[in-house]
């Protein structure tokens, strides 16, 4: 697999948003934020989403649309993101929840009448240099979760993201979808060809299976289907983590992400919430950090178990991605990104000049 | 096993506390919580406390004590419980929470210097009558859970509770370890004898097991080692519900509500994070309960699957036992009934007229 260097990857997305009609700000930052995914090895919410991007502009996705401020007392506000880029107006509810936990300790902003922000965990580290803990929710997204008793898709894959500053140590950041796993793996195990693990996803009757046709059609089936005249299958459902409390926690996520933010527009497409915590309106930040680090540091000295890999803490696993992908270069399937270029081309971008001039 | 209406009950055991030196209006809280927690289902929270509680008072625990405001902003407070009844401090800091939010939209209370404040479900519902969300995060309590690939001891079973106002529908109410399931589980295993479900312990190597006495001794091999001078068998650990998610969520309790509540006296033992969040501050409070009432009718609606119990939502097993407990009463253990009584008569409590006057 070819790898390539993230300036060059962020430069490239960038001109081809910018062609595309974007503003160059809001095309930096979209560019930017595909680019971290890939290099933190969140690569369902990389630059692979370009395309897909691309395509909703003037549908979807608004370029720069303005935030409009909906409702605000001191330590809150709703948000309407006017279908802007999430990755844009998600930035804009953050820096606000931070503003207003600087005046009164906490602050909460949630977004409504966005598409998508891309990965959750960019917009809680916004907090760590404020030295504040952040965190988000997001809700109501297409449904794709069933319940941990149930047959049917019944929640979205509702990301949770938490970051928390440390002192010596690096910071904690948690950031997951409230499913078993994220619903993009499946699309890897699909064009792989390979079986799931078991655990992760049920067919539409409800039953344990390890075909991941069984959760969404192959490319070729609904070709099928539509030559021939066929049904599709049925569409299976994700699991939820952690049974019936990792459920809840997803049921929580739609609640503050969708339900305290929704504006009961046409194009619903749930929502989400940003929390500001001011460490310093609680502790003296510096003994803060130090019992993160304390903490930290006896879970990482936990002797690991029998066959098992070493202890992990939440950010641990985007960490070691990140240091190797900055120094070799992120990974991208050839076919991607031949697509990469191609579509540049046709957005009168000049991608060689790009590939060279950042290669030199 | 005997079953006892509940107000007997809490009559009996506000009437120890108060022979033992509590105030009435501690007593009342204390009792009312311990009962209504038996009423719920959590038994392990229930008036199985009593004695040991009893036993702690005027050495951890400090019935009448003042609760100080340590630090205070327009959303936020910082509270040392000076170890106070944590029933009675922890209702004075969610109040607080509330309050705060009434006046800025969300609020956040920590609490330091607390030795146990019963089931966190209960502070979290305090905030339902006022139309808000309630959280609230313990941690830093004994380590009792081990990391997902570790083989020791690192972390509580750090609770979290979460409730969430309805409309039609019965309110969202969480209320959870974030270990497989509660420490306490372990020590009814151990008196019926019978092994425990797999994936819940591992013993003190890290291997998986179903023996409760590899979690925690059995009396008679404490008492053996003592008489014997024999080594105890080294103790095992809880896994972390939802595997690394699960865990790090576990890691969070213990940051927000030991971190940002600790005070660093020499006493520690962790502490609380309330929050409380306005609905009316984000949507009208109307709207916002009809999607919620919408959400729990769609899970519930969601057929089960092939040989699954029906589907329910967080909150539903405390009804159901609550329906049955507060018209059959509520199960005591003999042994437990027994020794509530004696140590009722030894406080000078004439058990016998609180059994027979309410049982009138």
């Amino acid at each position: 697999m070819p790898r390539v260097k993230p300036e060059v990857l962020k430069s490239l997305v960038k001109s081809m948003f910018e062609a595309a009609g974007t503003p160059a700000e809001e095309a930096e930052i979209v560019a930017d934020h595909l680019v971290r995914s890939n290099l933190y090895g969140h690569d369902s919410h990389g630059v692979v989403r370009t395309q897909y991007y691309l395509g909703l502009i003037g549908e979807k996705i608004m370029p720069g649309a303005e935030v409009e401020v909906v409702q605000e007392t001191a330590s809150t506000a709703v948000l309407d993101g006017h279908w802007g880029f999430g990755q844009v107006t998600g930035r804009v509810a953050m820096e606000m929840a931070i503003e207003k936990a600087r005046e009164t300790g906490i602050g909460m902003v949630t977004l409504s009448n966005v598409f998508h922000t891309g990965r959750v965990g960019e917009y809680t580290e916004m907090a760590l240099e404020h030295d504040m803990i952040g965190m988000a929710f997001g809700g109501g997204n297409q449904p794709q979760v069933v319940a941990p008793t149930g047959r049917t898709r019944v929640l979205g894959t509702n990301p949770l993201a938490i970051s928390v500053p440390a002192g010596e140590e690096r910071p904690f950041r948690l950031d997951m979808a409230t499913s078993v796993v994220a619903a993009g793996k499946m699309s890897y195990y699909l064009s792989e060809g390979r079986p799931v693990p078991e655990g992760w996803i049920l067919d539409s009757e409800g039953n344990p299976t390890t075909d991941p046709a069984d959760f969404r059609p192959r490319l070729r089936d609904m070709v099928d289907s539509y030559a021939k005249d066929r049904p599709l299958r049925e569409r299976g459902s994700l699991l939820p983590f952690g049974g019936y409390k990792g459920f809840n926690l997803g049921v929580f996520n739609e609640i503050v992400g969708a339900f305290l933010a929704e504006r009961g527009q046409e194009r619903k497409r749930g929502g989400f919430a940003f929390i500001a915590i001011d460490v310093s309106k609680f502790r003296p930040v510096e003994d803060f950090k130090r019992d993160v680090d304390g903490k930290i540091r006896t879970i990482k000295a936990s002797e690991r178990r029998p066959s098992c890999d070493k202890v992990l803490v939440a950010g641990d696993p985007e960490h070691f991605t990140y240091l190797e992908r900055s120094r070799k270069g992120i990974p991208i399937g050839e076919r991607l990104w031949g697509e990469l270029i191609e579509a540049a081309q046709k957005l009168g971008v000049d991608a060689e000049a790009i590939v060279e001039e950042e290669a030199v």
